[in-house]
C-alpha cells in the first residue's frame, strides 16, 4: 500500500490490522464500557474484523472485560474498556517558585498528586528533587517508577535538543549548561519530553478547558515571565526550534523606560514591562510607594486608587498589544489568558483589555477568556501529552512489533 | 477501512484502489516519462497492482504513453506520462497597478501569460477585464473558456466567503460591497478560489523559489501595501478568518507621527510607515525635498545622501520590528522578502535589515533572502495551487466518482 505521497509502507495487510486495533482502542477509550456490536457500529468496521482487533487487544493487556449489559432482553453483551494500568504518565511542571506533578493511567485518571516548592539551587539539586518525585508519585500510585511509560516536564523557555540544555530560560538559573536536561532524562525512569511550560498549558486547555474542539487558538501566559502556546489546526505548534510564542521578545513597549534597562535584553522587551515585576515597576514609576506587590497594586486599584488604575489600564494596553501582535500574525479563533498575574488581578485587568483590543485589530477580534484551569493548566496538558505518547509506545511495543517480528 | 479517528470510511477496496492511482498518478507527474516497472520500484506497489492503476488512468484521460524506451537490451519498455490537457488551471493576480495572469496545464506548463494594467474604476470595471483576460488566456492557449478546470484569483485583503466581498482592501476600492465577488465567480467559465496575493506569493515560493523543501517560512511583501503569507508543516496557514498575516496591523511604529494619521486607521499601524508611500513621507519629515518617489529615495541613499541614507535605515528598523515579531510568534525557518518597496531597494535595504535583525531576536535570526520569483511570485503561486486543485476536480470527476457510482 502506497500513501498519496507514493511512498511504499511496510505489508498492506498487518498495517491495515494495526491502524483498526488503534481504531478500536481509542473509541473504547472514548466511550467507556462497550459491547462489540456497538464497537462495530462506532467504528464501520465488520464484526469479524472487531472480534479479532478486541481478541488482539486483550492478548496484549490494552483492552479488558467488564462484565455484561444487563436489562436487555437478549443476550447478555460483554462489555470491554481499556486497561488503565497498561501503561503510566507522569507530567510535572517546573517553575521558578512551585513544581507541580501528577502521575496517571492511560485512562487519564489522576493517581497521584504533588506540589512543592521548586529547589532552584541549580541542576543538580532540581534534578534530585524530580527524580525523587517521580519515585513519591509512584509510590503513592501504587506503582514502581519503573512502571511508567512516559515523564513529560514543562519548562520555562526553549529546549534546545542538540545541547541538552534550556535556552531564554533566565528565571531557572543554570539550566543553559549544555548536558543538564540529558542528566536529568538519565535519571529518570521513563523516557522524557521536556516542553515548554505555556505550550504545556495551551495543551491543557485542549484537552480540558476552553481550546476543547478549538482548531486554531493560543494561551497567552503572564506571571513571573510572558509566554503563548500556540495550537493550530488542533496541533500544538512549536516553530522552527521549539521557540514559536517567545513573545516576550516582541519589539513592543519601545517608549517604556524599563525597556531599555539591561534587564530587558535578557527577558525580553516585552517581558520588562509586562510580567509581575513590570506592574510593580509601573506603579513605583507612576508614583505609587511602600512596600508594593502586584496583588497590593490590584487591591489598590480595585479601591479606586488612581495610580493603581493607571498602573494597571497601563499593563491591560501592553497585554493589547501583545494580543493584536498575535492576532495581525495568525488570526487565532481564541484567546485564553493565564498566569499568576492575570489570575490574580482577572476582573480588574480583562475588561479593560476587552475594550482597547477591539481598537487595536482591524476585524472583530476573537473571544479573550480567562483559563478555567488556573494554576494546573500546565500539569494537565504534560499529562494529556504524556497519556497520548503511552499509548504509542505501550501500542509500539505490545500491538504493532509483535506482528511485524 | 477506519482512520486513527475510527471514522468510517467508503468500502474499503475502492478507496484503497483511488488512493493508488492517486500514488500512482503523482509519481508519473514528478518523474515524467517513466515505464511501468519503474513506477512500481517507486510506489511501493505490485505490478498487478501499477497495471490495474495505469489501465484506468489512461481510460480515464489522465495518463497517456509515450513511445518506448530504446537502448535497453530486454523488450522496450512501454513510458507513460500524465496528460496535461486533462485539465487546466488559470492563475490571476489583481494588483492596484497590475493584473498578472497565466494559464497551464496539469503538468504546471504556462501556455498563455498577460501582463495588463487594472482597470480599477470599480468591480464592475476590474470583473469585465478579468472575464475578457481568461478568455484571451484560453484563445492564446488554443482552448476555449469552458476548458478550463480551476481558477486562482489573488486580490490583497481578505476574502469574505459569506458576505462575497474582500475586507481589509483598501487599495482596491469597491471591492468591500457585499456579492462583488459571487458576481466575479458567476461571470467566469471554472470554480475560483480567491486567495490573498500575498498568501499566494508564499505557495508560489514554495512551488519554485526558495521555499521549496522548508516546512515553515514567511513571505513578506512590502509595496503598496504590506502583508505576509505563512506556510507551516508545508501547508498554507490562513488563520480562522483567512485574516492571518495581516500584519499591516501589527501595533509597531507609535513613536511615529505618520502612525497618529487617519489613514493609519484604515491601513494599520505598520503599513502606514513601512510601504511606498511610508518611505517617501520618512524622507520628506526627514527634510529631503522636490518631487519624491522610491526609486529616488533608494537612488540617492546609493549615491550617498545622508538624509536618504536615514529614511532607509528608519525603513530597515520598521521591517526588523514587524520581523522581529514574527520571529517571536513563529520562529519561522527562513524569512523571503519580496514586493516591490523590496524589489528596487533590496541592495541598500537588506543588508540594514539582516544586521540590526539579530540584536531584536534572542535566538539567532533565521535567514532573510530576497524571492527570486520578483513580480511573478504571486500568479506563480495561483498556478501552483490552481493545478493542484484542477487535478483534485478531474480525479474525483473522472476517477473516484466513475467507481462509486
Amino acid at each position: 500500500m502506497a500513501g498519496a505521497t507514493g511512498r511504499p509502507v511496510a505489508s498492506t495487510t498487518s498495517v491495515l490490522r494495526v491502524m483498526n486495533e488503534r481504531a478500536v482502542y481509542e473509541r473504547i477509550r472514548e466511550l467507556g464500557p462497550v459491547s462489540r456490536p456497538e464497537v462495530a457500529r462506532e467504528t464501520g468496521l465488520s464484526k469479524p474484523t472487531v472480534s479479532l482487533a478486541l481478541a488482539d487487544l486483550e492478548r496484549a493487556g490494552l483492552v479488558r472485560t467488564v462484565g455484561h449489559r444487563t436489562g436487555n432482553a437478549g443476550r447478555a453483551a460483554m462489555l470491554y474498556e481499556i486497561h488503565p494500568d497498561a501503561g503510566r504518565a507522569a507530567g510535572i511542571d517546573v517553575g521558578r517558585e512551585w513544581v507541580r506533578a501528577a502521575l496517571c493511567g492511560l485512562d487519564g485518571k489522576v493517581l497521584a498528586r504533588r506540589d512543592v516548592r521548586t529547589r532552584a539551587g541549580g541542576p543538580d539539586e532540581l534534578t534530585g528533587q524530580l527524580v525523587s518525585l517521580v519515585d513519591e508519585l509512584a509510590a503513592e500510585a501504587g506503582c514502581a517508577p519503573a512502571d511508567l511509560t512516559h515523564i513529560v516536564i514543562g519548562t520555562p523557555g526553549v529546549h534546545d535538543t542538540e545541547a541538552h540544555r534550556l535556552r531564554l530560560a533566565p528565571n531557572l538559573p543554570g539550566w543553559e549548561t549544555p548536558g543538564v536536561t540529558r542528566d536529568l532524562a538519565e535519571r529518570l525512569p521513563a523516557p522524557v519530553l521536556i516542553e515548554n511550560d505555556i505550550a504545556l498549558a495551551a495543551l491543557g486547555e485542549q484537552a480540558h478547558g476552553l481550546g476543547r474542539g478549538v482548531p486554531d487558538f493560543v494561551f497567552l501566559s503572564v506571571g513571573t515571565g510572558i509566554g503563548m502556546g500556540i495550537v493550530l489546526n488542533g496541533e500544538l505548534y512549536r516553530g522552527a526550534r521549539g521557540a514559536a510564542g517567545e513573545i516576550a521578545f516582541l519589539p513592543l513597549g519601545e517608549t517604556d523606560p524599563l525597556t531599555r534597562a539591561p534587564e530587558a535584553q535578557r527577558h525580553g522587551m516585552l517581558e520588562s514591562v509586562l510580567s509581575a515585576a513590570g506592574l510593580v515597576a509601573t506603579a513605583r514609576r507612576l508614583g505609587m510607594d511602600g512596600r508594593l506587590t502586584t496583588a497590593g497594586v490590584y487591591d489598590a486599584a480595585r479601591a479606586g486608587d488612581p495610580l493603581a488604575v493607571e498602573a494597571v489600564q497601563y499593563e491591560a494596553g501592553n497585554v493589547c498589544r501583545a494580543l493584536a501582535s498575535v492576532i495581525a500574525v495568525l488570526d487565532p479563533r481564541l484567546v485564553v489568558i493565564g498566569g499568576g498575574l492575570v489570575r490574580h488581578g482577572q476582573d480588574v485587568l480583562l475588561d479593560a483589555v476587552r475594550d482597547r483590543l477591539a481598537d487595536m485589530t482591524p476585524l472583530d477580534p476573537p473571544p479573550v477568556e480567562p483559563s478555567a484551569l488556573g494554576a494546573d493548566a500546565s500539569v494537565l496538558g504534560a499529562l494529556a501529552i504524556g497519556v497520548t505518547t503511552a499509548m504509542d509506545i505501550v501500542f509500539h511495543r505490545d500491538v504493532a512489533e509483535p506482528a511485524v517480528g
